[in-house]
């Protein structure tokens, strides 16, 4: 299995409810470094996975909405704690979709799957890593 | 699947018995950066894999009893040599056993693989990588 | 000159004021990895600089005010832009009265500089570094 | 399953042919950081997944035929888009030769996997990951 | 003194002349990781150093005429070895020209000092540190 | 001024002498990543700041007797802490004096300071950073 990686970041508000979560129910923030990973069997006749520069652009365009905001009040996770978790399958899914519409080119059909992987701190960080559905 | 990674460190000392080993024959020491990876298919009602704050507090719990030590007269290795991987696979146990006994709170029983990488070096790692046996 | 370093960091949320800020205008958020260098030009009688231990100590301490906060309402930065920059020479202020108040040990009155950067992302990071007042 | 990884790099030439590749049909060139991971069930008796210094010298004498080289001219690359993708399956190849040739010590030929994996910069990369027919 | 350091990178080929070199003296390639640190006494109004994004932007345009080319005939360098030391001053001088010409804005007169940093590798790197002339 | 940057590592272990060491005060280790950061005013008729094969190979030579040891019993440093800094200061003598010999060619003798860097994990480092006596 042949995969390439592209790298992009968001600067994002966000609390969280729940006990659990101690000092981080307070409204605070976060720098997520993003990894999105996509994962293919065989390269196209140009020895390419997907266009690194397609990967790119959709990345920052499904990161865009999130960028510089306050997830308590925009993005559209009403009632949801926007966890590191949380967020890793919502990109992963806007990403997941990007291929399967063909915006990242006629190659994204063949990713078979997708890992995305959002770097919270040196010393945290978490992923979503899921198959695609084929054509 | 979803995953959560948390990070810590020990330093130790210790040698190896065999020829292959070379210098390493050695008293000598190390700097491992333990990354310990979880991974569960669904988050709980709060959006999260594990509890971020009970992990660090198990994975320090476990490193404990080996940092600032001489692994070859503490820690119960008498007669292994402690090379990387073997010591992932010993803090890799564990883990899965701080799962499976509910030390990670309620949603630690639904980790269904753990993976446990040790830094050596910036050009040198590890890991062990397992699935933990369902409740 | 010797140095030493050691590492923390804290979760924030912010906005600015100022049209050349653009999107960072809004409510929004970073992780910053701090980083404290200590400079002094001989080492005490057991070769320290300072204190490992109480150096993170006090960075924990001061950084605790800030850390999972919205700056724009707590911090005691009222009318003030908490740039990278900015928030750089607060925390400098702080570690630097540590040092000579004697919270970093007997050996913290000789540290004759010190340097504080805090990295935002992977592509960009601020420093103020300055010498400290003898006594 | 554990696993193994060793880092060394190199630093070549080439250019690609293709519209899709914009400015990256000039020459051009990079440094490609190379990770190595090797994976096995179980470990030999002296608690190693194969010798790392085997690994490291293994690696070094399949990278220095493409190092300080002009990729479009030497490699024996002729007709083929020389990119990160394609390069990671080619030193896999070499690597997973080696392992079932016993150039990695008699263990080698109990390593199931092989990832390898190259850094291209700070924000991109990617990787070959296949399992190794069994002897 | 504060400072702020924005990171691009860019992708050449070139060659060395002289036996010192060794295989160096062939063509090959670079991804050199350029790390550009403003630095200056005091922030503006708004406690910025430099706006960053225009930081961002003249980095971009002094690294265009050289990324993804060959240096051995392309961006004015005849009859120079384009080593790291060598092109961090160059690099230097062009974001010096920047700040004095105005292009990173009326704070970017105030910057006193100015360090490009080209990584070569994870295991090597050069810079070019120096004073502005004052306005 | 230039600089240029060459990296090693070693792995020791040792203990401490001095209740303020704590745990530390045990036979234990570390990875040390080293740093040789060489300075000069000016770059060689090849646009080189010393020959970075002959710096890697001095900085190895100079490794050599402390790497794999146990610097409690060999080194040469009874009756010394060997903490990060003490280190950073016997690495840094050993070094400019192998410039200042012409072990790392003629322009070596041009280096004008020097600094060694010793990171002992991700979140703890240490440098000595000196000028070299001209010749």
């Amino acid at each position: 299995m042949f995969s390439l990686t592209v790298v992009d970041h968001i600067m994002i508000a966000h609390s969280f409810r729940g006990e659990e979560f101690g000092p981080a129910q307070r409204l605070h923030g976060a720098t997520f470094i993003v990894e999105a990973e996509f994962r293919a069997p065989q390269l196209d006749h140009l020895n390419l996975l997907v266009d690194i520069g397609l990967a790119k652009d959709e990345l920052r365009r499904i990161l865009a909405p999130l960028d510089y905001r306050n997830l308590d009040e925009e993005g559209g996770f009403a009632g949801q704690n926007t966890t590191t978790e949380f967020l890793c399958a919502h990109i992963h899914g806007a990403l997941a979709a990007a291929c399967q519409e063909g915006r990242l080119g006629p190659h994204g059909w063949e990713v078979a799957s997708l890992k995305v992987l959002l770097r919270e701190s040196h010393v945290a960080w978490a992923a979503y890593d899921a198959t695609l559905a084929s054509r």
